[in-house]
């Protein structure tokens, strides 16, 4: 039996063959992850993977509902795998906003799940990086975020050589198609164009263009002229106070597709534009308010990494060569009779913390060094005769030395550390 | 909009109401898990949280559907979440069983979930710790799997005095109806009577034993006897040398619900009896042969321990009161002209890795103090006047410094170790 289509298993390395998905890698991601947000200060939440359908069509139309995997469950309720975390963290908020000091900076690292049809060989879950920013509307708020998303990128090796945020407003053009006097009601279908500035020929974007009263001309002035609002400058300024302006760019081009979104908006991208966005996001200052239907009213901006851009991009810098996690001591037993007092020396091991392997059935000395070397293991341990004697023997310095047990631990804690 | 019946949230601590879920606490069993997974030498892996329904109804039959999140995905296909992962395992190690030396040790931590109609406030999901060991049928391997499941309880501050392991084995009571010469065909109903002992009544279960030809008397003469098998011995042997007798009991009343179970059982149980089970599990030699259709043949057993048993437990015993991991330092913002070089010395601490706060947005000094003293910060920080030179106060020792950047990430860093 097969896992079914754009699913992904994940295995632990070394990876049986090339188009599997690592396990060690993806906890690096994830560890990562974690610690980057926990320095920035950022809670993690949760929420359930499935939740009511009518969730996700409130936030983005019935047209989403051909997207999702959606069903109706045994109980009769509409219900939907989630394909994003924003609405689920925004009922949660909402629920006990009261409960918790502004701003709430939370994070969470959701597997979200999308059913799209036509797509094949693409996948169809993936897990997603989420950090929001709720209830500040300042810049500085947006700032924060932003040099989370740039030191989330960077403890994962990347330097301003590998990747840029390109940082933009959708307030910039809210003002320019105000002032162009275009139909009001056709500001989205405005943004969309832009969005796809980079995707469709110029001929078809100005024909789009003139259809709204505008031109790609008109466009591409405000994108080249790329004065920051207000707004851009202070988070702009915020950064630079904090040594991140490297890897920043204003850069208007970016509107992000949503329709949701009420100001800054930015993406991360990799300099060489080998790979799809590796992150994007922005503020979202109504839908607080939308989702909860009006019980809660707070400013809001967050950003989603996905990890499949990321791995591939981290593998190609190869940056995900040494995410395994093997255990740190192998004990040989060299004789079955010392197979007791061997696990009492395993037990001891383990207790002080270290990772340990060791033969589960007899096996030849020899077959135990060498499986221990094939673990990749820095010391390897034996009994030696007398009660509570061992020998160390540290494969990396290639250094034998007979210890009591209890100074053996010592020793390879200390070089573990 | 509510979430689902029978999902959880889970929100950073302190916890609004008592009846919320901790994401705090969720990460210190997932951590805890997967650090003494790591310590025995067991590698992570993960599989989809959807699979092909069929995966599901070949090892349980189609009795299960109707406790599943089952549907029909947009491609006609029949999917169902995973209500167990031992089929995604075995499909998993099935498919890549050559690639890696056995014994195979993986553990897995995944979210399951079941749709029961009748059990109202029961929840549909939880998350599960799953440890299997593939490709070793020697009562070694049992016991290297039991010593695994008595660890990571103690990891999370349990002692011989809260918990036991009921050790028992299919094994002795195949034996003993064999020896009944009751109906052979009827073997598996006779380990159902057996696995409802507890919870029955002895007129009850004395009725369906001698329906099957045996009684109630006959049965408890073996559960009385206690003698263990000759596999079940070498088990508590090889525990014994690890020094984890005082965690383990025989006791043949464990037989465990689930038809595939062919030798050894195990169940872990809180001593006071408060609590269902906290962890079961046993060996499943011909599981994997039927889920790879043949493909592949490996001896295997394994357990899973859910996180909701468990929760409650440590809750009960006051173990989950410390697992909130907030900021270690404030950086106070005296006066508003300092925000650009305190938000460059913001950025020093957390790219040294410690967990620093301070306010996105003007507030009075005060205010930040008390802030801080919320957030149970160890230390405040705040710029001295001249570039460079920093105050660090130390908030559990009660003493003030005046330093230099570079040393107050030190004495920070020293303070955390």
């Amino acid at each position: 039996m097969e896992r079914l289509p754009g699913f992904r298993d994940f295995y632990p390395e070394p990876l049986p063959t090339r188009d599997l998905w690592s396990s060690d890698a993806r906890r690096h991601l994830f560890e990562t992850w974690r610690r980057v947000a926990g320095r920035y200060g950022f809670r993690e939440y949760d929420g359930p993977p499935l939740e009511p359908l009518e969730l996700f069509t409130t936030k983005s139309g019935s047209e989403i509902v051909g997207q999702l995997y959606n069903f109706k469950d045994k109980g009769d309720r509409e219900v939907a795998l989630r394909p994003e975390m924003t609405p689920t963290l925004a009922r949660m908020a909402a629920a006990h906003e009261r409960n918790y000091r502004k701003p709430i900076k939370w994070f969470a690292i959701p597997q979200l799940f999308r059913y799209e049809r036509q797509q094949k060989g693409r996948l169809r879950e993936h897990f997603q990086f989420n950090a929001d920013i709720i209830g500040e509307s300042s810049p500085e708020a947006d700032a924060e975020l932003i040099a989370l998303l740039i030191d989330s990128l960077r403890a994962l090796g990347l330097t301003a050589e590998d990747f840029r945020i390109r940082l933009s407003s959708r307030e910039a053009w809210q003002h320019f198609y105000a002032s162009a006097h275009a139909d009001p009601t056709r500001e989205y279908e405005f943004f969309q164009v832009v969005d796809k500035l980079e995707r469709e020929t110029p001929e078809h974007t100005d024909a789009k263009l003139r259809a709204l009263g505008l031109s790609l001309e008109r466009v591409q002035e405000v994108i080249a002229a790329s004065r920051p609002t207000d707004h851009l400058q202070r988070i702009l300024d915020n950064l630079a106070a904090r040594g991140l302006t490297d890897f920043v760019a204003l850069d208007y081009r970016v509107i992000r597709g949503l329709a949701y979104y009420t100001g800054t908006v930015f993406e991360a991208f990799d300099r060489k534009g080998e790979f799809r966005a590796i992150a994007g996001g922005g503020r979202y200052d109504n839908l607080i308010k939308l989702l909860s239907g009006g019980k809660s009213d707070m400013p809001a901006l967050g950003f989603g990494m996905g990890d499949v851009v990321l791995t591939e991009l981290l593998n190609k810098r190869g940056l995900l060569s040494e995410t395994a996690v093997g255990p740190m001591v192998y004990c040989l037993i060299e004789e079955e009779s010392w197979r007791p007092a061997s696990l009492g020396l395993v037990q001891k091991l383990r207790d002080a913390g270290l990772a340990c392997e060791f033969a589960l059935t007899p096996m030849k000395s020899d077959k135990q060094f060498k499986r221990a070397q094939e673990l990749g293991v820095r010391f390897t341990i034996r009994l030696e005769g007398a009660p509570d004697r061992v020998k160390l023997r540290d494969l990396k310095e290639r250094r034998d030395e007979t210890l009591e047990a209890g100074q053996a631990i010592e020793v390879i804690q200390r070089a573990t550390r």
